[in-house]
């Protein structure tokens, strides 16, 4: 249809072209029911491409919402390190995040999409469990390590809410010592025996 | 304008007038800037009507979200308690919110249009603090009683995202006894020495 049809696609284009479905994909069929291999027939590429712009669904969904693109490695990097101060790595991680620029408006938009409408809260439904409560709750060698992992995540996204997207004072403007003081042991309790 | 007009408006109209020129007046101006005379001065009532009618600032911002018309007298009740379970009474009271089909679709939107609109979130947090954080920190005989009132409200609206709105499983489908025993503790400790 281009002027350009006949010619092999660059690089560039083919991970766009990968984006684009996988956007549609996302939202039509939401997360879980998406796959690497079905977004691949749809932007008509080898799926061995997929996984070597992407490497994973979670790696891909960031992409789409810009968010950075280890976010799931990192989750499980910090998990997995001594349990004695998990809740205090962890809280300090997302507040690092939140305090981003860029990595925040991707958030929010996140938020916006997620509580205005279904599709976009199921694929963030999928994407937030399996690719960050999942490698947080395979850390634990506790019982329900999934609730937990779901329980430290709301309190996460609490602050997010309450101190980045309302701005209630005087969570909003505490420095970030005293949030990770309050919260960590919140987390820690959550995520130890 | 009406064919009525001349005659003098029925309490449900004076009612709905206030509200309407309420609703401008928070989205305008936000809540903190606006007061109960500016909302009698603009839908041109007596402001003892305002007054009557609504009781204060926080109930007539209830009455336009579609809240429990109460609901800042039974956060002051609840946090007035005993202090051993005030966690306990806190979360109980905010599961039962939620799990009302009628409040559980005004909080939704509020949660919407905070998220969407700055304006809104502007209000949502001038309410948040007067009408719901301030009985409940009024009610703590302890350092910081604002902190740690917006830290409660902070695991509480987390748990409102990842259990109601996103829905993240198991918290999601946890019964509400799981909930409270996980989430019970946590306000205790932000709303206890």
């Amino acid at each position: 249809m281009s002027p350009r049809s006949g010619r092999r696609p660059s690089g560039a284009d083919t991970r766009q072209l990968i984006l684009d479905q996988a956007s549609t994909a996302f939202s039509e069929r939401g997360y879980d029911s998406t796959s690497l291999r079905e977004i691949a027939r749809l932007a008509r590429v080898d799926p061995a491409l997929v996984t070597h712009y992407f490497g994973s669904k979670g790696r891909l969904f960031a992409a789409l919402m810009r968010l950075p693109d280890n976010l799931s490695a990192q989750v499980a990097l910090l998990a997995s390190g001594p349990a004695v101060d998990r809740g205090d790595r962890l809280v300090r991680f997302f507040l690092t995040l939140w305090e981003d620029d860029v990595t925040r408006q991707s958030l929010l938009a996140m938020f916006r999409s997620a509580v205005s409408n279904p599709q976009a809260a199921d694929s963030l439904r999928g994407f937030i469990s399996d690719a960050l409560l999942g490698p947080l709750a395979a850390a634990l060698d506790l019982p329900d390590p999934r609730l937990r992992a779901a329980l430290a995540g709301s309190q996460l996204v609490g602050v997010a809410m309450v101190r980045y997207i309302v701005g209630v004072e005087p969570l909003a403007s505490a420095d970030s010592e005293t949030v990770v003081a309050w919260i960590a042991p919140t987390l820690q309790r959550y995520l130890s025996a």
